[in-house]
């Protein structure tokens, strides 16, 4: 049989003939026992080829699925003699009766899997090189060898099911919000450098010399302008872009579902949000989330999780015992700025290798290390550290903490935001060691009531938490000016199993509002003049109340699809150096482009 | 009244009152008599306040339309008072009910013309300052102050209305595509400079020092990758950008309906495309576009019109009257090489500084003359140059146009690409002249059978029409490389009303081919692989025959709104300058963003 293949190389039939009036019935997924004895005409990919019994078989692919595909002699003899030609990935077209499959040959794992195409005439409309990599789904081919050839990872039915989904999303958000009156309006890519936030790609003008249009970090100026217009209702789905060092699972460019409304307050904003979620969990991956998401303060996620993105799929809380060691003996406790303890039921049996690694991951995260309890069977402690503890500061601990013989309790002790944030990420992993998260479930959750501010000790000054257009929370105004730390938002996120999918924000709707808010983030009126001159025009015109929220769209198609990386659901990624391994994007470019833009290489001696 | 409005400023009423449980419930253009005696609340923006009667009138505005409004002391005398402070761009939330207008004041144009609001209660949501135009549809306003307040122009409704227009065309388009099974999937924004066609935007890349980006022209080579990984059927409506001296009509940043389709041929593409533009006029200005739409040969097109994209809405054509003049004792004539008359049926009543005017108008196509002929009722010729002519020549030029009494006869004479250019833009303007032109009319038509390459005289070598991945016709691969000029392409263009608003092309699918593609363009295989290395490697793997259209969405927006400026159909257009007159981009930015990036500003005297 497949010795037979390597006998002859077949080169003579290997001609390849244009489409003529040849059009396609199906799809390779679509014919089933219904179309038995139809002829029909199906064009795809050869994803296999086997010879047996003096037949040839072949098994078509396309978008949809696989089509068993058989050339017999009896049938065809031409087509037949042909059909040695051949080989993986060949693009064919197939003309043929479908039949049913031999008894032996019925596959109930695929749609077609009772029938297959009997050829009567074919086409060889394309031939191939043996791919680097074999077209499967479970592959152990390198990424970078995926991303060089897209083209061909992309034919992987599990990569490709990625962006059927993602179409499908899109569609589904851009039909629930037109449904509800909001208009799809396009803002520019070609727009001005904000000076907040996070570092701006820069695109030089040649027609400006000397001066640079930056891409947008987001439309979020633009979609203010557009309700300051009275449009009302504004969505798009949109690039935006971050030039960032890129952690694992970020991108240079990411896709935006942006959306701004008038004349309503936040409930209004996180119904309509709400909603579209649930709606595109029902219209992609047919799962019904909860009739009314959960919601949470800041202060109540970071008290119990360490975090303001908490995964609740799972119970785990975090206690806050800094009130019990409190001028402690034991002075990292006693001294610390918070101590915490997270107590993990039946965790006792880590071993002590496991809890090694454990102290080694919180460091990651700027802890100086892990202390411990194991509850024995017989209710003592074993711990490096229980010995420092005073009797009362042991029994509070229990009274706290409720641990049972078989559980262990996890300390951090320091600054406030190391302990929590090692922490919440220990308890991530907590989760997955014990397996207490259920990953067939989907745990949506708003975070609410988020401080306004956030003082930022690099440059000695309260930063917006949000961006600087955030409007306070009624009756805020004077804490914003006396206590800008104390200030709530009237801002929210929404979570889901720990990733904050989307946020937003009721915005500053008068200038003298946007002023004090200036005046809390030392911006001065020259400044903010030379940096938000149009908004603050803006607002002097007539602004109307107005709010929105802004989606990660790779995210969300990530937690739809379960892919582990956000890579798998962008057609053509970049690498975390933020290049494209299959256009080797970017490129040096010719220096007369340079010229024309008016800027020139800064030479290596000079970084 | 208005001085009564002078008299007292009302500050003390000009307190924002926040929206607080007030939630709307009508827009301002759906309240009808149907409504009447019910409790209503809307928001808006105050059109116009006119004090009569005791009473204080309001129109509210908002995206939908209008809604007139009563403050009346004897409903509210608080209300009524406190309306006192309102003026023009106000924003406020009314409650109130509906009743009738009185007799007198019912407005047969207006959706909510027989009713007005009554005010209960009322809240300022925000003032504003005295606009620096009329929100109006009809302005006089210089487009300049318009595009520096556009968040205030975008409230003229006649304006508002082209985007409320151009969301209904782009969810149309993506409804329409959807449903056959069009996936549409996101190309990057950040991509590999494009070696061919126009000048690109490059972005320098901090991570990768010396190294650029551009921003794609159009996602070509991805939507073909896209049909190379079997996705078979791609759609994106999609920014691209292009760094070219801007016409009036033309933006550095515009968008695109891009497709492409696998297994497909020529007529398949375009029935697809005909009837999505059929759809689009069909959901957006319920205009029915003909069932078939007509078809033209490029060398009909450039024979009969003297242009690739002919408004055929009104039927004066161009003739050849080449073989009448070969070798005439006249000279300019004689010696051209086209020589093309236009006959202008009863345009014998064009004044002499109107031909004045034609005259100078086809010099901007490089046009040295225009030669004339009247015909006068007694059926002889008044004309300059008629003394020049041979009784045959005239005997052959009567034959060859037909000519009556009261028509008039233009000549162009010369190079055949000035020839047919001048001729085509006087035809278009002989058109609005003679009123030939029926506006309510829309004239699709396909243009097909273009020449795959053009000889381009400054680079002395035959460069792609459409672009190097086109494919040529079947049958037309020898004349590529023996009469490069004579091979036709299997590319089509659609035009309607004179626009060419889409064009798209069966591209080329295996490496074969390509390389001699590559080969007649004069790009050898170094030149290529570095180029377009991982297309060349793309069609080596499977490629499938495949081909795609690309639609200009904002020109296909200007002819359903009727706009004149390509400017009305974008939100935040930018000028001839490529500036954006609102933001104030492009700008300077800080030397630390470019040390950043590794670039520095060319001094000037460089320049």
């Amino acid at each position: 049989m497949s010795e037979q293949i390597e006998e002859r190389d077949y080169d003579e039939y290997r001609v390849i003939e244009p489409l003529g009036d040849w059009k396609r019935t199906h799809s390779c997924n679509e014919i089933t026992a219904k179309n038995l004895g139809e002829e029909i005409l199906i064009m795809g990919w050869v994803q296999f080829r086997r010879d047996h019994g003096g037949l040839i078989f072949i098994d078509l692919r396309d978008r949809e699925g696989l089509t068993q595909v058989v050339f017999s002699p009896e049938h065809n003899v031409d087509a037949h003699e042909r059909a040695h030609a051949i080989r993986s990935e060949y693009v064919v077209a197939i003309k043929g009766q479908v039949r049913e499959r031999p008894d032996g040959m019925i596959n109930k794992n695929l749609t077609t899997g009772e029938i297959e195409i009997v050829v009567d005439e074919w086409k060889l409309l394309n031939t191939s090189e043996t791919p680097p990599f074999a077209i499967e789904d479970r592959t152990d081919a390198a990424e970078q060898l995926r991303l060089k050839y897209r083209f061909l990872d992309l034919r992987r039915p599990a990569l490709a099911r990625n962006f059927i989904l993602r179409n499908k999303a899109a569609q589904s958000v851009r039909r629930y919000l037109d449904g509800l009156g909001f208009l799809e309006v396009e803002t520019p890519v070609l727009t001005k450098s904000t000076p907040e936030g996070a570092r701006d790609f820069l695109v030089p003008s040649r027609m400006n010399s000397g001066e640079f249009y930056a891409l947008p970090q987001s439309p979020q100026l633009f979609k203010q302008m557009l309700m300051v217009s009275g449009l009302d209702r504004y969505f798009q789905i949109v690039k935006c872009f971050r030039d960032e060092d890129l952690r694992a699972d970020r991108q240079p460019e990411f896709t935006q579902i942006d959306i701004e409304m008038s004349f309503v307050d936040e409930e209004q904003i996180m119904g309509m949000a709400e909603n579209m979620i649930r709606t595109v969990f029902n219209e992609t991956i047919e799962t019904a989330l909860p009739a009314e998401f959960p919601r949470m303060t800041f202060a109540d996620a970071m008290r119990d999780y360490g975090c303001d993105k908490p995964d609740v799929r799972f119970d785990l809380k975090l206690q806050e015992a800094s009130d019990i060691f409190r001028g402690s003996d034991f002075k990292v406790f006693g001294k610390a700025e918070l101590c915490k303890v997270l107590r993990v039921p039946d965790g006792a049996q880590l071993s002590r290798k496991e809890i090694d690694e454990y102290t080694k991951f919180v460091e990651i995260y700027g802890s100086k290390g892990l202390a411990w309890i194991k509850v024995k069977e017989d209710g003592t402690w074993q711990s490096p550290i229980v010995k420092f503890f005073s009797e009362e500061e042991c029994t509070k601990l229990q009274e706290l903490t409720g641990c049972q013989p078989g559980d262990i309790l996890f300390f951090q002790a320091g600054a406030a935001d190391i302990v929590n944030a090692a922490l919440a990420a220990l308890r991530l992993k907590l989760g997955e060691r014990f397996e207490l998260i259920d990953e067939s479930k989907f745990a949506p959750l708003w975070v609410t009531d988020f401080p306004l501010l956030e003082y930022n000790p690099d440059e000695k000054r309260y930063v917006a938490r949000h961006h600087p257009f955030t409007s306070p929370q009624v009756g805020q105004i004077d804490e914003l000016a006396e206590k800008p730390g104390d200030a709530l938002a009237r801002a929210y996120d929404l979570v889901i199993n720990g990733y904050e999918i989307g946020g937003g924000s009721i915005r500053i709707h008068t200038p003298e509002m946007q002023e004090k808010m200036f005046a809390a983030l030392g911006i001065d009126e020259e400044e903010a003049r030379a940096k938000f001159g149009f908004l603050m025009d803006a607002l002097k015109f007539g602004a109307p109340p107005h709010g929105g929220i802004a989606f990660g769209l790779d995210r969300l198609i990530m937690i739809l699809c379960g892919a582990k990386s956000i890579r798998d659901v962008i057609a053509f990624p970049k690498t975390q150096k933020a290049t494209c391994l299959m256009t080797e994007a970017p490129s040096g470019v010719a220096s007369t482009q340079l010229r024309d833009l008016g800027i020139r290489l800064r030479e290596k001696k000079e970084a």
